[in-house]
């Protein structure tokens, strides 16, 4: 289980550092920055607490999330411009840590005797609304709404798990089929510019 | 029974299409119309029950009512131009349903033991912040806050079934008068054009 | 602890009484302004409650609360024209207000068994979310991340409550420490314009 503690916590630090970077496009104060850094990267987690009563909420329990959180504020603040070059590292960090953090909360969701369908909206809740929140305190309209398969993504794993768990019932291989299928996804839409239709 | 049950589901199915409608509006992509008709529909419930502290929140033990929000989000894709036509029955469908939400959630309230003015706000919370979430997430000043009776109505219908409550003791005669000081306060908003003071 | 009472209420006061002041200048309806008034002054204790799962929420359980918001509603709708010339008064109230705000929301995470660090989150988010989510449903990008030193100064009280409980063990002492430094920098910001610096 380390191995998935590992991955998980580089998810949380590409939240946390891609919503510094965009807070401080914003201008926002030093504050400003460390509660945007905060909401990108709790607040999917958060959302999927509250709303399954799991009270209180998870990061408030973990002190080394939380040091983590700082951490990477910090480093966003004083390195920004070296750790900008770093882009395709992120974007893999950023596509592990989802595709775990959606598995994660999907199984949060089955020990809760959630139907299947409940569970897929709560990991892709768990995933995407970190991001969501981050765009409605910044007052601009989600980029999630508009972008790219990234929501999808979280979906297609969910559908993906579930199928092979009805097929296969073994919970490790239904998980990686999974993580592979949001990956997977993740890398097509960015570079192949995959997208959903729009509708007028 | 089963009537309030139809009646409170003509209520999600109508505030799940006009928020689908409204954000195909706003060329959102089909996920994120998905996510606006999801929030249109179950977000006044859902924070009700996160006030209250009855979680998992009720849409997510309630898998007919999930079908039924999926089922209205396509149709609402692929039938939008013939359904837009329907417009007299969508607000018809609202209107009913508004009363409705309103009512139980007075109710639930009351079984949690909370002061009358207390539920009002509740009922009303469950009617109407499922268009204020929507309006949020779509970076608009809520509707609510500025166009016509609507929260108003579900205040008064509130009002007028604890005073009758208090004369009558008969809850089902408060629930009637309750609903029916809704329907009308919505008619009179939307065909007299009824509308709150504003202040300077 | 009836003057810690009637601190908090002016606080609550002072916070509801801003909150319609600013809703009105966005020209919104009687009920818009109604439910701003609520949320600037119960928002941040709302999402405090729902954060450690303390529901119903408290403000649901405290009628008097309730009747209190409403008299500032009515009083800022008949009378802001005069009361807006109380402005000292209203600074001082809020600031006092604030400081009571913040230290008795460390004291619930304290209670809840929550790390010091989580415990200061949790009274800055008490203290300063209440104008964070008007801001939001105001379609504006929240003042607090761009102007002064009002979070930065709960975070700092929080900081010196705890130190002054590993130095001292005395909860009272700690808690006038806590409230003296919070403040001293609202008056610090507000008189001699000190300000975070900001990051491109």
């Amino acid at each position: 289980m380390k191995i998935l503690v590992f991955v998980e916590l580089l998810g949380t630090i590409s939240f946390a550092f891609s919503g510094a970077v965009i807070a401080m496009r914003h201008r926002l104060d030093a504050f400003g920055i460390l509660i945007i850094t905060f909401i990108s990267s709790i607040g999917g987690g958060t959302l999927r607490d509250i709303l399954i009563g799991s009270t209180p909420v998870s990061w408030m329990l973990d002190i080394y999330l939380v040091y983590t959180i700082l951490a990477t504020y910090f480093a966003a603040i004083f390195f920004h411009n070296k750790l900008l070059k770093l882009k395709n590292i992120f974007f893999w960090m950023d596509t592990f840590g989802l595709s775990l953090v959606t598995i994660l909360a999907i199984n949060k969701g089955i020990a809760c005797n959630l139907h299947p369908l409940v569970c897929i909206a709560l990991g892709t809740i768990s995933g995407c609304f970190g991001g969501v929140l981050r765009d409605i305190v910044l007052n601009e309209i989600p980029v999630l709404f508009k972008e790219n398969l990234y929501a999808t993504a979280c979906i297609a794993g969910g559908i993906i798990y579930f199928f092979s768990v009805f097929f296969t019932a073994e919970t490790y291989v239904s998980s990686i089929l999974a993580c592979g299928t949001i990956i997977f996804m993740r890398f097509g839409a960015d570079h192949y510019k995959w997208n959903l239709p729009k509708f007028k």
